[in-house]
């Protein structure tokens, strides 16, 4: 047993707490209040064991679910950035960076090395599995959305061009699922005025 | 593509958003609030992805994590049942296999085959991935139950033999989380008082 080695692990264990206190946009289906980060990833991860087989391509599910698993911690300390905060957005990336370094670098060097390569994947959104997560990472809060009546879309004013912009590589990851949520949580609060035209 | 295949895969996962509101006797690290199933589930797919070396057999990581992310989704019916809650524990498992029943038949069959096999694995707790499983279910509340000082334990008075009696099995998992945590998170609150000799 390294007693350093299972410190650190257990040092980045916990920390990974903090991220059930950091807020998204996105409310919960009941519309009662918004999730966290933690419930949207663990959403996602469950989604992904159902709804993997719609992948464009093969995926690996357990790198899939691992990407997804971990690609919000940097907001433990670089915070939610909104969707459409085209402000927060600008700096998103180096505050997320500095997060990144600080966070994986609690583990081990060579996990945090294997951890901080995931999250690296993940933002390049290049591999078939980043797509994927990248795809879960839309679909999920927009079947939220609809769920809640349109909610988090109408109290911001969001309109549909600035969702098929923040979905433009959705379908890279499964052309079925991107098929289906336009059809069925967007076209449907479109034509009713939930989503602004 | 088969339209009733993905809405009944749509329905489950809506239906799992129900998870988020299920609430645990564990308090976050900060000592602010109890955390939910949905979070919980999170914490403890995470620390398997790091933790996951130190189990006794070596484990399929994928199905570990599969297991720890749905195993408390019967809880969307069945309600939270405390570790220390005797008289909840005699109604538990009837409780709990109604939830599975319904909520594994959402799925398309072979589908919710799959998962119900998941579910019934952690349930019996035979196969290495299952007592590694089992293993992050005591560790993951025990951590944060330490950081938050105690305060689950001191609240509800919890004796340690009452502790020992929920982590019987616990090594079963894993010999080094175990020790870890009897040291580590255990221990010093029995020094303290906060757990009751």
């Amino acid at each position: 047993m390294n007693e350093e080695r299972i410190r650190r692990q257990f040092a980045f264990c916990l920390e990974m707490d903090k991220e059930k206190n950091i807020g998204r946009q996105t409310y919960l289906s009941d519309g009662e209040r918004k999730e966290n980060d933690a419930e949207h990833a663990w959403h996602m991860a469950v989604m992904t064991l159902v709804l993997g087989e719609y992948a464009n391509e093969d995926i690996d599910l357990l790198r899939t679910i691992s990407m997804l698993l971990i690609h919000d911690v940097v907001e433990i300390d670089a915070g939610d950035t909104y969707a459409y905060d085209e402000e927060g957005k600008k700096t998103q990336r180096q505050r997320e960076l500095a997060a990144a370094d600080r966070l994986f670098s609690l583990l081990p060097p060579d996990q945090g090395a294997k951890m901080r390569a995931l999250w690296d994947e993940f933002e390049a959104c290049e591999t078939p599995e980043a797509k994927f997560a990248r795809t879960m990472d839309n679909i999920q809060p927009a079947m939220l959305n609809a769920a809640a009546g349109g909610k988090a879309w109408s109290e911001k004013g969001v309109h549909l061009n600035q969702i098929l912009e923040r979905n433009k590589n959705t379908a890279q990851g499964s052309q079925a699922l991107w098929d289906y949520s336009r059809e069925n949580f967007i076209e449907p609060n479109v034509k009713d005025g939930t989503i602004l035209k």
